[in-house]
């Protein structure tokens, strides 16, 4: 009933396009032997864009070996010092958590999640960010992603291995990007990462000089605008908008002080 | 919009009742280290009957380090000499396959692969069997199951490593067990549309009164606005921290007209 033949040919063929914008990051990686069996589900996938961020060791021989056939994947991986620098010019990034935050975005799970980084593909760079072996991505890491993935699992073990993590949310892009899916809600250009953290630090410092923002602890109530904000999926027309308003605001203070 | 609710109740609950007729069955592996991940992989997904054919080398210690906290899954495993001894009293046995074979029977992806196992679990015990890490199953081997498996991959490289693909698979049964339905609403509760127009109300007279609207075509810019918020699902508290900060801001310009 169900053999070689028209599925076949859309989830065998060779997906070079849809997937090739997709980064997968990982961040302070503890085991080499994590980072190439990564490289090898990424390739059994399709996925060809690595991005280190501090991993403790890399290149390793622990790393080459579990790459197995993916060692060019390694040779291409992106090192970087921070994920900011990972996420440079992305348009969207999602980040992998265990458990529920507090103040934490709403999350998707693995598949919805997947879907979500595909369609977001076909406005510009995507980013899916994996954290440290035992403890996961910091709080501070996932505030600069727009959208937190969990993967189902069993509440009494939740702890899938890193590489295994990478095989699971891959072939979920995979199968992603062979669906037809649903058109992109707009054409519109979104936000870059850099634009968003600018909005952010200009919305910070307006809100600080207006009283809002109490000086001595002004990350809780950012917290809560970037949950806000990030279930947007802000376009880069919208942040200027949001910049002019915040900039009239400031200069209806000048005005009034001279 | 998307958050821990009835689906994560339902996706993140035991299911043990589901998944115990589920046995998984490594058949000649030679490396203990995938036995061990292997069964860390199962434990994440609920699952717990492994079935070990003639491996190579069990127990072993680098066994026990990939299992993590999943070493209960190996103590409990079960050593057969043969294939056909692992399958004894099933009533399904499905085989993972990376590549067709000749004469096979016409085989399932890897999601339709895990909800047919799962629906014929419910008549009976069955199992989900995967070959040795280089040659994979024989054919032979696959002869004795019903049901030959594949996972979509590259085809240029499609040499999933066997943790790796007991993991996705695992995580397809369970998700089959679960049978999902849509998707998680928020537990925060969302702001009503009275309170919505008056944060838009609130927005409009404030842009007004800095100087960001133009008075005679406010309209245009406040439906950007009506826009970019209407994606957000925003909660009932997002609007009051809203509200405060336009209030925070008109209050700066009335402490500088005094």
């Amino acid at each position: 009933m169900n053999s070689l033949s028209s599925l076949t040919r859309t989830l065998n063929r060779p997906l070079a396009g849809p997937l090739d914008r997709i980064r997968i990051v990982l961040s302070h990686t503890s085991h080499p032997g994590n980072i190439g069996a990564a490289a090898r589900a990424m390739k059994t996938m399709g996925l060809t864009r690595l991005y280190l961020v501090n991993p403790k060791f890399f290149p390793d021989p622990e790393a080459d070996a579990r790459a197995s056939g993916a060692s060019d994947i390694l040779a291409q991986a992106v090192i970087c010092r921070t994920l900011e620098e990972a996420l440079g010019s992305t348009v969207l990034a999602a980040g992998m958590s265990a458990r529920r935050r507090d103040l934490g975005l709403p999350f998707r799970w693995a598949r919805e999640g997947a879907a979500e980084l595909v369609r977001g593909e076909s406005r510009g760079e995507v980013a899916l960010v994996f954290g440290n072996e035992s403890s996961g991505l910091s709080n501070e890491e996932l505030s600069l992603c727009q959208l937190p993935i969990m993967i189902p699992a069993n509440p009494g073990y939740s702890s899938l291995n890193l590489g295994a993590a990478v095989q699971l949310m891959c072939y979920e892009l995979r199968l992603a990007a062979a669906a037809p899916g649903s058109a992109p809600a707009s054409e519109l250009p979104l936000a870059s990462a850099e634009e968003i953290e600018g909005f952010y630090g200009h919305l910070e410092k307006s809100a600080l000089a207006s009283g809002f923002l109490d000086p001595a602890q002004p990350k809780r109530l950012m917290l809560r605008f970037r949950r806000l904000f990030a279930r947007t999926g802000l376009e880069r027309e919208e942040v200027s908008i949001l910049r002019g308003l915040l900039a009239s605001f400031e200069k209806q203070k000048i005005r009034r002080k001279s």
